[in-house]
């Protein structure tokens, strides 16, 4: 178990892109969509190993609380940190480094999505002990990048500077730049250079990526002062009524910006920041073609969850719920079964299930896209 | 409304081919595929203003009788003749034969099947009313011909002899035989040549037809002369306990072969048989495929009933129960939704919904294919 350490799981995400599954009382992070158990649950197991369940937080925003309480009973109330309204990462980022630092000043804190997919936990386990040791052992800020397994143009790359051995002789990089959802073109080319996918895993001291935040993203610094200042040296689980409207005061005035945009782009540009190249297999699990990769296929490329038959049928996606879901000589199609509403889309577009979600809504078909 | 006429519904039929809305216990003639009306009770609509619902009799067997009772209240409970199991389509019409016999030994009777679709009843009467008084006329046969909208592969046809004018001018044919289920080479040559599309409904006297199966078909017709000894002048609606016992033991007994192989066949190669060319919209409905051509389309291409979205998709087929079925990016799907089961097809590969529903037995989700 590592000492002084934290996880924070990010736990914000609204995941209209998996739709009908998905729908604002039920976001991504509570979904089976890869096995028997959410999204979160899978998290949480990886991290509750390595920091313990005292020291494994999750932020949230007030309308995903109560289900993420049920979803995770291993983590105590104090752990759940709520936000007063989505305001990005970096707000994010921020108040949760509070909530560290207010714990333990000297302590180091893993920031994990609470939504992304890793199929070997041992191999996670290795990397990010890495980076926890990196961020540890300088005023540095750690970044894990994925080693890319293709040319995936929905992601952000990292760009690789000077190499250097990390930890345990892992091969870790200062970061050069960032580079946001290339061409399919460019994509190949950042792949063949060995650019490092963005995985939204981060690692640093709570008192360094605050140091940074005053540093390159000054109005967020100044709100985080005041929220800390509210707390008088407490946590924010369970805030008094005074400092929870301090938080959304400051909530209402704060930048919705990335940590990307607020802090590494600029402390990459100065030098501070580090890439520790991760080798596991890793998703953000973005759409229904996201999750077809990721399951199990039969012979033909079909995969699913729940009853269903492929019948000369290939590169499907079933999820069955109740009913028994037979396909019939078709090709490459997403398939969700759920209670009120039954989606059918060409795997190939399966990104633009939030465009079909805002033209149910204009149809007068909106209820089905929010229970 | 005519006199001395029967209409002869016939109702047997299993519609694997419309899985999972048909079942064994709910088969394709109590469907609602067209409209919100079950194609029986369209069939019904159809007949009662020629015949009377005094004259329009029903032929089925036992595991539909109550759910075709339900169904068409209109008709008496003694109108309903009950097979006692399938034998094809010489046996049943035999069998109707006698009933409307033993009712009025000079009548005409017409026999229709129970799932087919005519959307224009004005035009569809006309027909028929020009056959009744053809086959009142002579000692013939007469199979209604419909003039075929385009090379439907799936039928069978009828290959037209001389012609003449037919009661109120309509063009009759004497048959020279028949084609079945052509390619489609060969379909397009037929329809080139005016043959006419073998719609399976047919009017003779009932005298005419039991002449013609002790003629070409001497095995049924001795069994339905024994049956109708059995019967002493009386209906077959709520048969005697030992009448019943005959029709069970004559139904083992009989060949289980169609009408056409049974008689038309050889009473055109006699010229006994003659057809009426029908000019109406008329279809078998006999796969996904034939409802979506049947159904009101929008600018795209689908067609459906229930709620349903096609955003992105076009000529596609969507039945939808309690639940919104949302198609993205789609194409030529047929998407059937039931309370149990879902269906997602290729449009042109739903003529193997059959062998998808063996394949289901196969895989242990038999229960699908029943309820």
């Amino acid at each position: 178990m590592e000492r002084h350490a934290y996880a924070v799981i990010i736990a914000g995400g609204k995941g209209t892109r998996f739709w009908p599954l998905s729908r604002p009382q039920h976001p991504k992070q509570l979904l089976k969509i890869l096995s028997g158990k959410s999204l979160i649950r899978e998290t949480v197991d990886r991290t509750v190993p390595l920091f313990g369940s005292r020291n494994t937080l999750v932020v949230t925003v007030a309308e995903h609380y109560h289900a993420l309480r049920r979803e995770i009973p291993v983590l105590p109330e104090r752990n759940f940190v709520v936000e007063p309204q989505g305001n990005n990462t970096a707000p994010c980022i921020g108040l949760a480094a509070l909530e560290v630092a207010a714990r333990d000043p000297d302590a180091v804190m893993a920031i994990l999505p609470a939504d992304h997919w890793v199929p070997d936990p041992g191999s996670f386990s290795r990397a990010l002990r890495g980076a926890l040791r990196l961020a540890r052992s300088g005023g540095s800020l750690v970044t894990i990048g994925i080693r890319p397994s293709y040319p995936e143009t929905g992601y952000g790359y990292i760009l690789k500077g000077k190499r250097f051995k990390g930890p345990g002789g892992v091969p870790c990089y200062r970061v050069n730049g960032f580079k946001e959802k290339p061409t399919r073109q460019r994509a190949a080319l950042l792949v063949r250079r060995g650019s490092l996918w963005n995985s939204g895993m981060f690692v640093w001291k709570a008192s360094t990526i605050l140091e940074m935040l005053r540093r390159f993203s000054p109005p967020i610094a100044r709100s985080l002062e005041r929220i800390q200042t509210a707390m008088r040296d407490k946590g924010l689980a369970n805030p008094s009524a005074s400092l929870r409207a301090v938080v959304r005061r400051e909530y209402r005035r704060m930048p919705k910006v990335s940590i990307d945009y607020a802090v590494l782009e600029k402390a990459g540009a100065a030098g501070r920041l580090l890439a520790l190249e991760g080798r596991f297999g890793w998703s953000d699990v973005g759409s229904w073609a996201a999750a077809h990769r990721m399951l199990p296929h039969d012979g033909k490329g079909n995969a699913g969850l729940g009853k269903w038959l492929g019948f000369k049928s290939k590169d499907c996606l079933v999820y069955s719920r109740d009913r028994l879901v037979a396909l019939l000589g078709v090709q490459g199609l997403v398939v969700v079964d759920t209670e009120d509403a039954l989606l059918i889309a060409a795997m190939e577009r399966s990104q633009e299930v939030r465009e079909l979600v805002e033209e149910l809504k204009r149809r007068g078909y909106g209820r089905y896209t929010v229970r």
